[in-house]
């Protein structure tokens, strides 16, 4: 069964990584059918026009993140 | 067709949120199907016996994405 799904990206806030084929890992800003706008993590092709799954974060989610980030010691990976 | 996953979760490094049925959005550190171990956000029940889909972040991937994360202000968000 395929659903139609819409998507409009707001802001992209940043690149992750570059896969050799283009592809990109991107930070953005997202709207998912029409819904509010949320942080998500994912793949995308350069035009934005397919993507892999991913996740999303809301915007307490993020900011949690942001702080786990900070306190890890990433000498230890 | 299903396919045998195995995973270890070497560590959790904090959780983004608690769902009402107390699954938890959780960054941790994992091996999938044996590999090396990766960052990894993804949401686990209580146990960690069950999990949905979510993406994984090499430590080069992390590392950017608190880059990203500092430079943000969450304030137009």
């Amino acid at each position: 069964m395929a659903a139609k799904i819409t998507y409009t990206i707001q802001d992209v806030l940043g690149d992750l990584s570059v896969a050799a084929n283009g592809w990109k890992k991107e930070l953005t800003y997202t709207s998912w059918n029409n819904r509010d706008e949320k942080f998500d993590l994912r793949s995308w092709n350069p035009d934005h026009s397919a993507m892999t799954k991913g996740i999303t974060l809301t915007k307490e989610e993020i900011l949690k993140l942001k702080d786990i980030l900070n306190d890890i010691d990433f000498d230890k990976y």
